[in-house]
């Protein structure tokens, strides 16, 4: 396969990049089994982030659907999925991995995670991240019983799967390749993502 | 109906309550039809707090049930729902309603709100809070349909239900009788809930 993108996302780690309003990027699900936590602050103020218990709210919806904007902890739009070329099956409610998710996993050592990514990420653009939202976990599955159970469900994807967040303004997004090797969500096999990146065009809508 | 109950959570107005380790607190819905926002932090540090998006990984369950842990953002317990007299439907997937909510929905003046009565309630013990983290919506009934649409559903109780949250830590429960009279989750009419303690007796598993 091809491979012709702008940014990766390294296995197991995390990548922020950095969005003015009316930017798009491409998130690509290159293998097509691999989760990506997403989340997006406000460049003015990283306590100004995307909110997924906020977007829920407002689009009515467990999870985003093209055309759904993506609503920040003060329910303001920050982004909005603008094509999803994937099964449309992303999740909204469960936290991002960390170092005690891990341990409750019985790792005795050190296990890479999606908040330390996170804080990374965010790091390497020179922003210091205390809280971790919860994230928008793109093409994870987790179907949610009539019993009301939640499964850490196989991926349903393809490769080259993607989806186009474009920003309703000036924002960093940040991304991790979730390192999750213990229960299935990534096909147990955690893989390279990539990112497209369409700048602004002119008559582009800003 | 005989009210003998401890505290009362003023209708539309939020309170908060300091639970040492194996204490515990009724939430009674004194009228069947109210929703009570309910969060928890650490009392030595505020910024730890219970967790909606960690517990539900936790339990593998979209609403906890009787017997489950209610975890923080750390994945330590906090409270544990002991009791459930209640249908059993909880809501643990929406954010607390806002000033931004109740602009949204066309109020030209300020509504009381499940996020500033947190705050408030805080405050009244003396407690800074500047994060609102999504609450443990007691009692409140949002179905999830087949096509992930979340609806504003009707109460589903009945006068007097309940639910006993007993602490694992020393912790502040904070409350709020939800002011919205809106969307039909309160049945329009927002109404008092009360408070039952527990305080911790000999023999008890603190």
């Amino acid at each position: 396969m091809t491979i012709n993108c702008d940014e990766v996302i390294p296995a197991r780690h995390g990548k922020a990049i950095r969005l003015r309003k009316g930017e798009a990027v491409a998130v690509v699900n290159t293998h097509g089994t691999q989760v990506v936590d997403t989340w997006a602050f406000c460049v003015e103020d990283p306590a100004h982030y995307m909110s997924m218990e906020h977007t829920r709210v407002e689009n009515g919806r467990l999870m985003p659907a093209v055309g759904h904007m993506l609503f920040t902890n003060q329910r303001e739009p920050i982004l909005v999925l603008e094509e999803d070329r994937s099964p449309g099956i992303h999740d909204t409610i469960m936290a991002a991995c960390d170092r005690w998710r891990y341990e409750r996993l019985g790792c005795q050592e050190y296990h890479r995670n999606c908040a330390d990514n996170l804080v990374e990420a965010m790091a390497e653009l020179g922003v210091a991240v205390t809280e971790i939202p919860a994230p928008l976990n793109l093409f994870m599955n987790i179907p949610v019983g009539q019993d009301m159970s939640l499964t850490q469900g196989t991926p349903l994807g393809q490769p080259g799967d993607h989806v186009v967040l474009r920003a309703q303004r000036d924002c960093i997004v940040a991304f991790s390749a979730c390192p999750q090797d213990i229960t299935p969500i990534n096909g147990r096999m955690p893989t390279d993502a990539h990112l497209r990146l369409f700048p602004l065009t002119i008559g582009a809508d800003a």
